[in-house]
């Protein structure tokens, strides 16, 4: 579980500002096409989200969060996962 | 998006304890087979969960929240969630 | 602006909580009749709430709140509110 | 229930400065009118704000909150809310 | 500059409340008394206070915070205070 | 109650410093003569005080804080402030 | 990384409380044994500790950690580590 | 550097307090005597210190830490310290 | 007792760096020789102090750390200390 | 134990960038080498990382960060350890 707050400075001139968020979007399609980023759901009032991501381990997660074109300008707070009992139960019945 | 920590007292008596598990399990249970709960995950080293909840609008989700049987012992966050443009894609796409 | 958490203790006595939750939200009624409270929101997944409260001073605020069957047992905090320019505006047309 | 929280820079020039709050109180505007802010109060001594939004959704939250022009410039909280017994009973009178 | 605040357990017998309760205000009314405490205001919604004390040192501002019978029950934060130049041009005045 | 903690820019010019803590201080002055401040004292450390307001209400707080020169460098904290009963009896005998 | 912080309730009878600390001793005496505990500082001055887990995933790391005798008198804070690069080069090295 | 703040319960009988504290007041005496306690100081309005302690390593300060009768009973935040510059010259002038 | 903690910018040129320092360490030198500074350890890892300061009230000790060069750059925390009674018996021994 | 973050500021040019970390690499490694370092690890997602330090002193420990090219950007938080019994005992037993 990784939570990711992004800071733009507000004096950044709006077209560096779309190019970021462009390149920003077209790195997420990858990893969410690549199955890093399991779901994905936006905070709403802030350029934050809420995501799953699923690497091999700790140092893949690493690489993967800093090839973020906006990895500089964000706040990220990571969560291990364990498995819970529901849904361990759920994923037993189908 | 809920994040439940419990914190059940350290003196509870082993009975209590495995009884309140129980029906709390249970509850959880039905909630993840209605689709209340669409998706859950521990957080490890704790009594505690991400999760995430569907209902028709906050005063249901307070409903579902209350009828744990552990309500009473638990610290509750909810943050509403919006879609974010990488599932919505991803979601378009399939 | 008054937000009011509650905490009761898990081990009361189901009576005893039911008694309380009872004679709380009947003088939540005379205050919501008498305009003391002049508008409430539950927040969900806890025993708390947001609500606009109007009294003379904050001496009688505080005559007010402590007023509740519950107040022992609660976290308050207020905020004093000054009229939003919007708000004036939407007033002086109406 | 949004808290809104600005923090313009102190160096910026009057004019801009104007120009920035004027646009922010345009849209303001329109978004009362339109129903989608349905109260708002201010908070003394801050360039912040407590206001109840109604929208279809957090994804048509998120998009109001983001058309406001001084939305680089806020550090926003969103808080869903339940309807409170208290108000439902009001309501059913009225 | 203290800020005293008092957390009585709500499970305390109505009869040990107002003995407790008694014996601080009558305290309290000595130390406003002799001049140890200057000025004295009440936050609404808790049992907690902003007020002035004026002691030798803080050795005997110890003592006095001490001699509250409430004590145990408060959590207490003294700030320093100096003089303000506004404050001191207004008493040169006069 | 007011508690404002002014942030100057360590790279202010100090003939900008200057001006503008005297454009403060004059303001100030005014407030305290004009009976809207009605007491202050300094924060040791910090170009930080600690002040008793008095104005008709709350939106007239903020009028009046807002008009200090240094506002867009202040973070203010306001606190409702009630009558304590240990004042209310020494005006009473007085 | 796995910090740990136990609150003994003060009024644990002595013989309770050696009890606990030796079956807690006991325990992460094998999991220091069997590998999963890999290093352990204490913090002084508190019942606490950082110590350095591996385990096949986050699921095996919670059971190891709920299988300490004094868990439900802990606070537990995980940190999932990747690999340093610093320390990837000493490896190599050797 | 060693802050300890000590939170008795307030339904600790006198006795068992004045013989808790009196036990605490005695080993503090030993600390000082033996050199490990360098210099003390009270913080007004709490049964809390900053102290500066002396010994070998911080595996004999916990030690020294968890003689104290009031343990148990305590909240100890230690901060190693370094000399400094200043410090430093004084002790070389002397 | 004063926790400084200084945050220069890293973006500072080394000749300006140094001429702060230089000023601030000359000061200080003032400061410990005239007895305001009565003792001062560095807190390892920071550009930060704890220190204890004697002046003849707080008035006095806002005018000695406003003294500081760096003052403008700095987080200053003041608490006012009373005499311990371990400390007070030490001296009446000696 | 150290915690140390890094904050780079986002505007940072790409070689002055690469320059700073090169150079933050390079005196990393000759800390390692020479066992100031002891052991290392990244916390994925963050220019951070935990590491256990071994110097004779604090004041070595403040000479051995401060000599890191990034020091300037770094937020440093020192936390003294002692031996635990489990490492104590493992020891002993090797």
């Amino acid at each position: 579980m990784v939570r990711l707050e992004t800071c733009l400075p507000p004096e950044l001139s709006p077209a560096r500002r779309s190019e970021l968020l462009d390149a920003e979007s077209a790195r997420g399609g990858q990893l969410v096409a690549d199955g890093t980023i399991r779901d994905i759901w936006r905070i709403p009032g802030k350029l934050a989200n809420f995501s799953v991501w699923e690497t091999v381990d700790a140092t893949a997660l690493h690489a993967a969060l800093t090839s973020l074109p906006l990895f500089a300008f964000m706040q990220v707070e990571v969560t291990a996962l364990a498995v819970h009992p529901l849904r361990a139960a759920q994923r037993g019945q189908s």
